[in-house]
């Protein structure tokens, strides 16, 4: 195998033991004779395979049963259409806090359809960090308080959760599973898999039971959360492969230790990175120390230039996926579960290099 | 390999090149060093895929300019609730020709939020046939007329599709690409992709392109077919996998003589299956001739016992997915594109030898 070092923030690198799984198994999954892809959804042998998913996503993060798991499409850009629907009752209104592009997208969605109270707003210090609980400018009537825990493109998280009364309810697609959490202080938790848990096309919600039954019933029914509730994610047809794979993935974190020994190895590769970073003024790290993402290290040099002879040369040496997003520019390198501690040190090698080249 | 004759209505079988090809290549594919899933949707590599899919779409169906082809998530139910949403204008009306489970569901999902007349219903002739044009009840103000082109849990299909005045729109999920279409003659044509085109999590979406722009500001981003076409199905992160199984089906299909060589092989399917049916008290069809679908092929038995002992013994023999759907019972085999003559030709052989034990 000549596999690279992906750094892609999404889709994302997956573990190697579960692409060599798949692939062994692609043409006829167990016994049955089929591949996984064209078994019916509604057989015994799928439903061991979103049983197994489900049983895995409740024992890595600790779901209750007073939490329903589901496994729905359209990644969490469906999700910001579905929560206000869902959870803003009419004539109410939801706190959003924007830290960046992707709360920024909740909060545009929502604000479609309803009152939005913008909570607080980095960008005036252009998302350099999220807000400490005491800076949250909460509204005492809000039906819940939404926040992207983790910002891919700015490569900053919440360092630490508020307490809020409202329900709190959290994106967490780029970094679920990557710390330890306790679900029981949000109303909804949410998650596109392709960056941390599996592949694109499926997502992961988890949701408090009493919460969904907010639903006004003017919503159409395949956009109501207890109309996947209810029927265990098979309301329709759900996206198969991408479930069996997600339980591939988390059977490999339960194999790992679970998400005590995965938080301990990430931060230790976003340590390793950042250090690198902090050691000299070639690098400048965009985030601010206390909000520093562990999954997503974005970084600028001293010029576009340099920016850009770093990505070419990198992908030359096997590295790829450093581009920084579109609207931000600069490097970034994820470095999601999936992406081993091997596979850092290969651009901390390569940064150190770059920086006696052309620092 | 040891694979099995698979009959399932959906997911279904694919074409065992495709798991080969997809096998081949899922730990690494092409020379990009990573699994597909792996690929950034915004990598040039993931784009040929999209771009190759939709160019066959185009080129397999005959879909010109004036069409959008989307990769969307959430399964045909999805579009359920988004064609009213974008396409039925507050305060008017849309027709639903209802012929059984599936129509009934998108006239269920569209009359929760508006109105709804139903421009023919076979439910007092227990959903045996689909209507003639001319029995349509259409509406003079009509936005849209709905049908359900092909009814898989019924087994029946239009054998004609009507001249409507108001777009017509057709849900063809279990028979897409499976006979010649003037894609010319419909406002928008869907279909989630796991019975006749690849894996489920993906649905495939050709819409006009003015019919689009009816979309109420009211709906939400996600929901509105502008907000896809505008960013070629990249909004958000697509099913990457399911595209990439999708573009590898349809190649298969036009390397096969595209869709009028298949139409002809599953016809020359449908007929081998139905004339045992016909030839014999023992087995009854339970469509009407003229409505009889090419993929959906559903009889019953003398009695519920031997339909149960059928089932049984077949898979036994080898043969899945024949159980008929739990909402009427008796027996189905659906035998989409990628079921091969030879596999057809296998429960015939069944069939009169469990005829003989059995009749």
């Amino acid at each position: 195998m000549s596999r690279i070092y992906n750094f892609n923030a999404g889709p994302a690198a997956l573990p190697v033991e579960v692409l060599v799984k798949a692939q062994s198994e692609l043409v006829e999954y167990g016994k049955v004779g089929m591949s996984l892809m064209e078994m019916s959804h509604r057989s015994q042998d799928f439903q061991a395979v979103i049983d197994a998913a489900e049983a895995n996503v409740r024992a890595l993060m600790g779901v209750t049963d007073d939490y329903a798991v589901l496994f729905l499409q359209g990644g969490a850009s469906l999700q910001f259409a579905t929560i206000p629907m869902n959870l803003r009752r009419p004539g109410r209104s939801a706190d959003y806090v924007n830290t960046g592009a992707w709360a920024g997208k909740a909060a545009k969605e929502a604000g479609l359809t309803g009152d939005v109270h913008i909570a607080w707003d980095g960008r005036a210090e252009d998302f350099k960090r999220a807000p400490k609980p005491c800076e949250l400018n909460l509204s005492p009537d809000a039906e819940y308080v939404h926040i992207c825990s983790n910002e891919t493109i700015g490569g900053i998280r919440f360092a630490e959760f508020p307490n809020t009364d409202a329900p709190l309810i959290a994106d967490m697609s780029s970094e679920i599973m990557s710390r330890a959490v306790d679900v029981n202080r949000f109303g909804m938790i949410y998650a596109g898999a392709q960056k941390n848990i599996g592949p694109s096309g499926l997502a992961l919600v988890i949701i408090r039971k009493d919460l969904m039954e907010r639903c006004p019933e003017t919503v159409p029914y395949f956009l109501r959360y207890t109309t996947h509730a209810n029927e265990g994610s098979m309301y329709n047809t759900p996206n198969t492969w991408g479930i069996y794979i997600l339980r591939l993935v988390t059977d490999g974190m339960l194999e790992q230790g679970g998400i005590a020994a995965i938080e301990k190895a990430d931060e230790e590769k976003a340590a390793a990175l950042y250090s690198i970073l902090d050691s000299s003024s070639f690098w400048t790290a965009v985030a601010d120390k206390e909000s520093r993402s562990i999954m997503n290290v974005v970084w600028r040099l001293p010029s576009e230039e340099l920016e850009e002879k770093f990505v070419a040369d990198a992908k030359k040496a096997g590295l790829v996926g450093l581009k920084g997003h579109r609207s931000v520019g600069g490097i970034r390198a994820s470095i999601y579960n999936a992406v081993r501690r091997e596979s850092v040190d290969a651009p901390i090698a390569f940064r150190k290099d770059f920086e006696a080249k052309n620092g």
